[in-house]
C-alpha cells in the first residue's frame, strides 16, 4: 500500500461540510471516498486534516489515503479531477511516508474570513464572502484581535456545547487587511475548535460596530461561556487556506 | 424627467442575456426594468450600451433610463441594489445630460475572455472562465491576433446569418496575457458583432493548438463566411469590462 497526500480545493456552498455524516449526505470527504473507492474497486478511507463546517470553503485542505500500488500518482490525480464534481478539485498529489497522517501531524492552520463592508455587492464572489454592507472600525478590531493571539482556553469561542476535550488552543496571529470595500481576516493557529473562527469573526464584527470594547477580550476568554462571545459569522465568508506539517525536511 | 447613467455588474450564468426577449424570460434588462418600474409606479425602459449573449457576464455594462425627478440618485441606487437578485448589482449611478444615450454614444468597448489551460480546475471561478485544460501556443495566438487588429469587414466572425447592416468594425487592440494557468484575452474595439468575441476566441484557440496558421487570418477576413472561422467559444469565459463614451469633457 502507498500513502498519498492530496491538497483539495472546494466551493463548500452545496455541501454539509467536510466530514461524512450519513452516507446519503453530500460531503467533501464522501465525494473523494466515492471516486477513490470506484478507482480501487474496494472502500478507500480519506483522512482529512480536520473538519470544515457546512458551507465553508477550502483552497488548501490536506488529506491522505492508502491505495494499492499499481496506480501512479498522476493516474490518481487525473481520475479524481475527471470524476469529482466541478466544485471540488485536487490541486496537488504526492506519495508520502507510510506514517504520514494528515490530522495528527498538522502543526498549523490558516483560515481566511472575508467581510464585504461596501454597500455595492460583489456579484462574482458573492458566494465566497459575507456581504455585510456597512463600515466597521478596523482599528478597534485589530486591537481586539491582538488580545486573542496567544495560548488561551477558547471555550467561549467553541460552538460544541458538549466538548469534553481540551479547549486550549494557540493562535499565532490574526491579521486584518482592509482593501477594495472588504476586510480580510487571516487566522493562523495550531488548531481551531468547532465554529471557532466564525465566532471569533462575529465577536470582532461586534467590536467593529462599537457594541463591544476591544479591552473586553481578556474577560471574555476568562468567562469560558459561549453565550458571552459574539454571533457566529456565516459560513460562506470562510475558507481554509493552508495546513502546515512538520517533517524531517522542515515545515511544509 | 432626469436621465441616469448606471454601471451594471452581473453574473450572467442563469440569464438569457442582456436584452428582454419574451417578457417571461430572465434577462438583465428585464430585471432592471422590473425594479425601476416598481419604484416609479409606471413602466421604465432601460437602454443598454449593447446586448450580451446568454451566459455572458459584465462588470462594466452601461445603461441609462429616464425617471421622475422626485428620487435622488442615491435613493435609486439603494432601491436597485436592495431589490435586484444577488447576481446583478448596480455599481455606479450618475445623473447625466438629457441627451446621453448609452448605445448611440458608446465609442469603445472592452471585453475579456478567460481560458483556463491548466489541468487543475479552478473551483472558485469556474463559472467565469472556460475550463479548457490544455496548453496552447500563446505566441502563435498573439501573432494571429495582431492580424485581426484594425478596421475590417468581420462578416466571417458574425454569428447572425441574417445580418443586413454593415459588418465593418474597428478593433483597437487584442492583448493576450498568460498567468497562473490561464490565458486572458482583452479585446478593445469600437463595437462587436453578435458572438464576434467568442468566434474570435474560438479561432485563436484553433491557432493555439496548431490547427490554423497565424498567417491565415487575412484570407479568413476576406472570405466573409462564418463557416471559415473557428468555433464559438463558450459564453462563461466572457465578460464585458468597460464601455467608454466621448463627452465634452473627454472620454469617460
Amino acid at each position: 500500500m502507498k500513502n498519498y497526500k492530496i491538497t483539495v480545493s472546494y466551493d463548500g456552498t452545496r455541501y454539509k461540510g467536510w466530514q461524512v455524516l450519513k452516507s446519503t449526505d453530500a460531503t467533501i470527504q464522501g465525494k473523494l471516498q466515492m471516486v477513490l473507492s470506484a478507482l480501487a474497486g474496494h472502500p478507500v478511507e480519506v483522512i482529512g486534516s480536520g473538519r470544515t463546517d457546512a458551507g465553508v470553503h477550502a483552497i488548501g485542505q490536506v488529506a491522505n489515503f492508502h491505495l494499492d500500488e499499481h496506480f501512479s500518482a498522476e493516474e490518481i490525480f487525473e481520475d479524481l479531477n475527471r470524476h469529482l464534481p466541478e466544485d471540488i478539485a485536487v490541486t496537488k498529489i504526492k506519495e508520502v511516508d507510510d506514517r504520514f497522517h494528515s490530522r495528527y501531524q498538522a502543526v498549523e492552520k490558516t483560515y481566511r474570513y472575508r467581510i464585504r463592508t461596501s454597500p455595492v455587492p460583489n456579484v462574482f464572489e458573492r458566494k465566497f464572502l459575507y456581504q455585510y454592507g456597512q463600515t466597521l472600525d478596523v482599528d478597534k478590531m485589530k486591537k481586539a484581535a491582538q488580545a486573542l493571539v496567544g495560548t488561551h482556553d477558547f471555550a467561549s469561542f467553541c460552538g460544541n456545547r458538549h466538548m469534553k476535550k481540551s479547549t486550549v488552543r494557540t493562535i499565532f496571529s490574526i491579521d486584518l487587511v482592509e482593501r477594495d470595500g472588504e476586510i480580510e481576516i487571516l487566522y493562523c493557529g495550531n488548531g481551531f475548535l468547532q465554529n471557532m473562527v466564525r465566532i471569533l469573526t462575529g465577536t470582532l464584527i461586534e467590536v467593529g460596530r462599537g457594541e463591544r470594547a476591544p479591552e473586553s477580550m481578556p474577560a471574555l476568554l476568562k468567562a469560558k461561556e459561549r453565550k458571552q462571545a459574539g454571533y457566529t459569522a456565516p459560513p460562506q465568508g470562510l475558507r481554509l487556506e493552508k495546513v502546515t506539517y512538520e517533517t524531517m525536511d522542515g515545515r511544509c
